[in-house]
């Protein structure tokens, strides 16, 4: 280490109006590695001179050039420019060589940047720059933020991989069905295509027994972003019912679909599954799953994020035992009314809920207890009539 | 009437991807005049020469300049520009000259609008200007769109005035507000500054018996917008309980507030609330006044709009009366459960609703008819963890 990099850094400038711009453009151009970039971050640059942008670029490809040597490349000159990036550049060299050393090969004259690189052991390339004479200002911004934007990335740094992300859709009245097994879809044409957009940037999609039973599903993502690698599907199945026609297992080249089920069910279904999946055994608590090995079961195999398709039952399920960090609320303008299926059912069981029972007021309620402290830190969106509202775990 | 003017309009060529951005920022822009304009619309103007744009002001004071006007004095020389403007210029003169007049005088080349003035018996201004060889584009967008901008405005042009905004704040699973009588704010700090500024831009404010006895209201725009003329308290008071020491009713200069009561409360009501209000009596249906004649009632006295600020007896009997054109709904991150107060009860009594009677799940359901065809329009906004989904009725 230089003795160089030792000096603490300059006390951080306030970002200007440009500075704050730039940064916020930085991070939506990042949002174009949807589905390409995983385990990496999804991140963008901008260069600016004189005021202008002269490039954007963003992290495109898992393997490929980062944001800021993707934009640096684009330009013949970028001597003297800011560079402003979502994420610290990096002073490390992985699948691609240091970002740090194009920023300095290029002559920039100031990087501005966001999030900062989590658990760099030598310090990030902030400071590798400030070392050499180039300006760097950053981090900005709140941790809550930078996790926000790529949570998968940050958590898994933090070592709290899986990321799990639950994807609901609710009405007016907070119910994900009508009652009685009926079966209607609660949002509109445009909200859906963002659920099949959503898959495209996760891991793995998770489904619990009835939902697969019901639906069959297919468990890709299907909408406008083409994932790198087809996110896995991961079944659950503790009576051990699965056969190897069920669609999310057809069709899969590379990496096999994951289905749990009990240790006493495990090697009579990889029999059945054979090649088509892989079977693992995971304990049973309450007459279920556990949830909690299950992910410490897709850590080991290297996965980062899992979002849960549904049903309703997987989803208490996971809210119960605190394994949720994500929360995608699609909320619809539409009342389900009498006998609907709530998405956050008071006390242990769904059907127990009645909200006019004015003795149960007082009692403790689990579903209040779980959302202390959640956050909104992305921005609604609105899909024609739908409203997707993102809820993140505060911590 | 001009023999140029009967002329059809050239089929309107689509706007192109800077007239969108332009129209859209207009759009931004006229919103600065929330509080300040009605009953006129909110209506923002955009000039732009060489793809730049040069000019921006917005409507900001009922009486004075149109904001096509005000960009216009704010340039030395728009010659050849093409101005941008929220709705239709208007050929008539009103309080202030004529906008189509002052467009021709600055010798704009291109009117571009997005909005039509609703109702002209002349054709709108933009044929007005087409038929003296201004090139005219417009109108964009759709009815339901334009509505959702200025809802009062068009509704009161359609003879459907006063427009009448629902404001909620819900949780997740669809409440407003802990069971056995408990107090809470769902939402945050940010939410409760919009929630204070919303009042501005009506001509009432509307609040049910329970919750004027309950809160004392002050029922005043408390947020950084600061109305032209502060919004009329209107007090539902069927019993006749109220003192003209309710703060509502404090400290008005100019329009007093309204107090409904029945016929057989009037005089009396009258009498002990003195010069602080007006009462006026209202029929009596279901044991509550009847909110169709109250709105009769406020229509006649030159009302556009109103807002109800609570509470959920008043939003349901509003709702299930068919009154209600907007609902502002603040969605918090919290779950109320067991004993919580509903929104959006199924059947007729709040109190009879439970989620859980599998029997009911067949019933007919007022809830669900209510809200059928609503649509969102407006792009929902973050306020701290809160959302605020803006939905109005179809139509």
């Amino acid at each position: 280490m230089e003795r160089a990099a030792a000096k603490p850094p300059p006390p951080p400038a306030p970002p200007s109006d440009l500075d704050r711009h730039c940064l916020a453009r930085a991070v939506e151009v990042g949002r174009r590695g949807w589905g390409r970039v995983q385990p990496n971050p999804m991140v963008g640059a901008v260069v600016v001179r004189g005021g202008e942008v002269i490039a954007e670029a963003h992290h495109a490809e898992y393997g490929g050039d980062h944001a800021e040597v993707a934009a640096l490349a684009s330009l013949d000159d970028a001597r003297g420019a800011t560079l402003y990036t979502s994420l610290e550049p990096c002073s490390h060299a992985g699948k691609t060589p240091p970002c740090t050393e194009a920023i300095r090969a290029a002559e920039i004259a100031r990087v501005v940047f966001w999030a900062p690189e989590p658990g760099s052991k030598q310090g990030g390339g902030g400071q590798w720059l400030r070392s050499r004479g180039v300006r760097v200002d950053g981090p900005f911004g709140t941790r809550g933020d930078w996790v926000a934007e790529n949570p998968a990335f940050f958590l898994a740094a933090a070592g709290r991989a899986p990321y799990v992300a639950l994807k609901l859709a609710v009405s007016l009245d907070g119910m994900i069905a009508p009652g009685g097994g009926k079966r209607a879809w609660l949002t509109g044409r445009e909200s859906r295509e963002e659920v099949h957009r959503l898959p495209a940037g996760v891991d793995g999609v998770l489904v619990g027994t009835r939902t697969w039973k019901a639906d069959d599903p297919m468990l890709t993502a299907r909408g406008a972003a083409v994932p790198r690698l087809p996110p896995v599907p991961v079944l659950l199945d503790r009576r051990g019912d699965l056969s190897a026609g069920a669609r999310a297992l057809q069709g899969r080249s590379g990496t096999r679909g994951i289905v749990a089920t009990t240790a006493a069910q495990a090697a009579r279904l990889q029999r059945r599954l054979g090649r088509s999946a892989d079977v693992v055994a995971v304990p049973e608590v309450d007459g279920g799953l556990d949830l909690a090995a299950l992910m410490a079961e897709l850590r080991g195999r290297g996965m980062t994020s899992v979002l849960s398709e549904g049903g309703g039952i997987l989803a208490m399920s996971l809210l119960r035992d605190d394994l949720v960090d994500r929360l995608y609320l699609f909320a619809a303008p539409v009342v389900v009314g009498k006998g609907g299926v709530p998405a956050f059912p008071a006390g242990a069981a769904p059907t127990s809920a009645c909200a006019a029972d004015p003795g149960a007021a007082a009692e403790s309620d689990e579903a209040v207890r779980l959302f202390k402290g959640w956050k909104s830190r992305l921005d609604p969106v609105r899909f024609g009539s739908d409203t997707l509202i993102v809820l993140d775990r505060g911590d």
